[in-house]
């Protein structure tokens, strides 16, 4: 039972390799969520505070209380450089876990940014500093240093299961997490992916069909469409 | 019962004037749903994926299945130059139907733009492209191509009636729904609408109270408007 | 029973002390809101209808019924150079109750903005503008003329109580309301706390970290918090 | 475009055959939707504001402005013996439009309920009537009588299209609307299914698996789907 | 700013005069809202955890902070015969705040109910005990007793304004705060309110329509409405 | 990475030891996820599908696709006597999964219910048969059989993840999932728990407040709480 459980800090985790972490950073989540058979996205509510943003490390978790950012302090001694701190909350809550203190401080020890199911403020900060977070909301509201939670244990963030360690990206289309052992094989696969699309952008680019390109007409019919005038 | 037929492709559809179409290209949305008697409005979730988005032409409609994005690619060889899609869903569903490979393909036979009462991908390329679209969500999540829906039937897309070859016109303000047989009268009443308000909006930034301009006095009183100090 | 009112204008409010108010700008929502002792935001659902849009003011409230801007056009009678329209609805409603000719009559009476726990429309011409608006919904949908509601009356905007005469301050983070009376002493203490975060933000820059600088290595262990490897 | 037009009182339609009406009361939503092809639903927010309430007829459309129940009256003087009142509402709206005094005038003109796609209230007294309604809401808050909607016009209710005179069906499963010209055959539709599932139920009953019964064998396996240890 | 301060409990409060609260009791919650000119209600998310559930008394009011209950344990010592516990909470939160055993405690104390902009718990336990509770959710999670909120200040909740020793009313319909200077004037108002529908209700079943007995028809001609066929 | 993998069916799964599972099943879930040291819950809005619902079991997992519910069907045959289906979903969907057929084949083949974050339809009939449903929602529509999904790997249900064999124990106050290993220890510490409640409970009763009972005053004290008049 590692999941959720409370006053724990663990301070050895396995970190996918460095060098497939940075492989994967050059792909967008959603084909990096393709190339892994389809799994491991959060859900789309986790949006970006500020357009443009963009992250890719490996991931410190935390586990909160709500209305409670104690865990968020506590974790910054576990960062290492190339880091993300993925945050999840034992209940649903908006409020502001985190700001542009926090930022500054993560920064400091070397983290990309921030995954958050709940809150943060100091919005523009963030943007003027260009550290990127990804949140539930965007909410003025402070919190408090009184209950443990845990850093590093497995937590479940906006619906998606994270180990600590996980390589962790988010863009644009949203956030998906790549476990640590898996980080080379889907990297790779990530480049496969995107060179076959390449072609098929110019094809489709040209107006040839994705029924023909697809091969669909004959499914189509065979599922019973028909074409009526 | 036109509405939601399943496995059905139309291939003829009686799209709205062209000229009347460009006309109302000139009007922002709200404008045209006030000419129109304040009907034909989607609900205020579907939103641009990017600032500045906005798109005006004919719609083809498309009906998907939840997780399944077959028939957008069905509906690519209907694209006529100037046409618009229109997809609803039959239950809500934010999985990422469409992105930039289908952008491209619609693109090269003619489309303007996307309307889908669903979720999108691909959103940072979609705003490279300029290719405009309007969703209820982003979301990364790829769908499959199973099951038959239809297109250019009627469908309700965001709470909203759209018939194949309607005009379709979409803004920061939202999306609305113009009747093909209406288009020109609309956009006439849009152009009166218009003039009648840059006369207006002269004489409230001269200071003129909207209380005098539109004679509400007398009618507030006799409601019971009460004045206190 | 001041709250609710239906019917009533009130001419003469007390307003907060304008050099208050001019202090009070000059801080952001999440540190005032926390000067204050954590109370007086509204629930985040209110945002910015466009990136950068901020403001500070003094409030005139309207009550509105569902569908109908009445008020809003009465209020604009009782505008005062520096002042913000704060509008709370009797029911939950996204229709577009206000936009452009509205924002140019306040502009003309000396408004800095619109807080209104409601729909706004033509929000591309209030950027154009710069007149800051935060609000619950986008929407084209427009409203009537038809029901009283009341202005500055008390009212619940976003959870919130707002008092006509309050200091209202809207930024990124969201939207917060300051009493009247407690203008000057909040503005003090925000600038005691951003003197207080500056030597704070210096510290963490440099890798201090937060464990230390706040002294919870020792709560943090008497709470239970364990380390492990 | 009969969609939405307001100001409108139709007041002959086309009512389904009450033939087919009782043939179709004898069926459960879900079967009902089944038989037509899947096609037809209400979203499922739309719920019984007392357990066991259930109801089928043929519909009466109102379409109604947010806060406002005008309308509701106007439809008792159209109303049939074996009616239900579809009521759809401009744009979305929680309050209360319908209790206990409409209730006793719908039913004394012989209304058999009402579908509403907005609140209602008099729950306690509505569950005593036994006059079955399906809501978005219950509110306790009132509405007024000031703008005009329309009666017997095509509107869409709970993303669903609906004409004057279709069949009504809603249970416990929720919300179902069927053509007046299709009510016969989706009857029989209904009950061919209903046989149908009467065999199957048996030998589900029995142990028999669906995947034997269904012959889902071979194409889950021909999906690719792997049984492990 | 008697609202939302922090760390206090008012121990004298003005309850409103038992006589008007048992008054009161005898009405809906809808019908009170009518009197009191359609101010007062919560939003319709409160709803009773169990059917039947209905309460009528005074307010002993809390503002919680999310998570945490601990101020519910403080407002028990408040309590005095016939009083009902609001509480509010300074941001969203559906934790269980609330279950059997200060149900209990709050029973041993002359408590009749409770109304919570929050989450609670053990709610079959509740309906055992027939203690009538209108929440948010209904969620099994616990709460930490560690930060101060306030007991017997003015509090939001559920967007309604609600000041210590008003009278609490709360049915099916919904949950109305009455202020306790006002509730003999209101009780009077429900009771003149209930005669005249008494009246409406016999007519109406007789097949009188609302349209004339409300004398409808010339706004509803003048307005524009047109009958077709 | 064992979660979400598709396309699988392990066949051997670790349930829990039968004789905790009916220990656990005297206690509520509120009591055993205190018990557990507050992990291990559902999100609140799965809720039962009748009143008085409640079921006990040991999970068989599944994950299913959007508007799909094949993997339903494949789970059957993985049934023994004792357990509960557990079915999540790859994106967020209320379609009606699950009905009374599947209900009849996974009683016969031992079942105790399901746990579904999807949507189930036929909610009366699982009432008469008492079946036990947790869901997230109610929709008489119906799903496909295309596309594979897995049953029995680990799975993220309703913010909770569930391992296959793990106890589920639902009731009126929610879900919650004990892992298997743990079933005896959290049951212990249930029933301690509980005599723990039975002498609060008789002191409560008695008027002892929880101020004293727990020994709040002092700390009270200490947070800075003030008792005015």
């Amino acid at each position: 039972m590692s999941l959720n459980e409370l006053g724990i800090v663990r301070r050895n985790i396995t970190r996918a390799d460095p060098a497939a972490v940075e492989q994967l950073a050059q792909f967008g989540v959603a084909t990096i969520h393709e190339a892994m058979g389809r799994v491991g996205l959060a859900r789309p509510y986790l949006r970006p505070v500020y357009p443009g943003a963009r992250l890719c490390g490996t991931a410190v978790t935390v586990l909160l209380q709500p209305g409670d950012n104690w865990m968020l302090h506590v974790a910054a001694e576990q960062l290492r450089a190339g880091d993300v701190i993925v945050a999840a909350c034992t209940s649903e809550c908006e409020d502001g876990f985190f700001g542009e203190l926090l930022a500054t401080s993560y920064r400091a020890h070397g983290a990309r940014g921030l995954v958050i199911d709940g809150g943060v403020r100091d919005v523009r900060e963030l943007e003027e500093m260009d550290f990127p977070v990804f949140s539930r909301a965007i909410h003025a509201k402070g919190t408090i240093k009184a209950t443990l939670g845990s850093v590093n244990i497995d937590v479940v963030c906006a619906g998606a299961l994270v180990h600590p360690g996980d390589v962790v990206v988010a863009d644009a289309d949203g956030v998906v997490f790549v476990p640590a052992a898996l980080a080379a094989q889907v990297a790779e696969a990530s480049a496969r992916r995107e060179d076959n699309e390449a072609g098929k952008r110019a094809k489709l680019a040209s107006g040839v069909l994705g029924l023909d390109m697809y091969n669909m007409r004959e499914p189509l019919a065979r599922a019973g469409l028909k074409y009526v005038d």
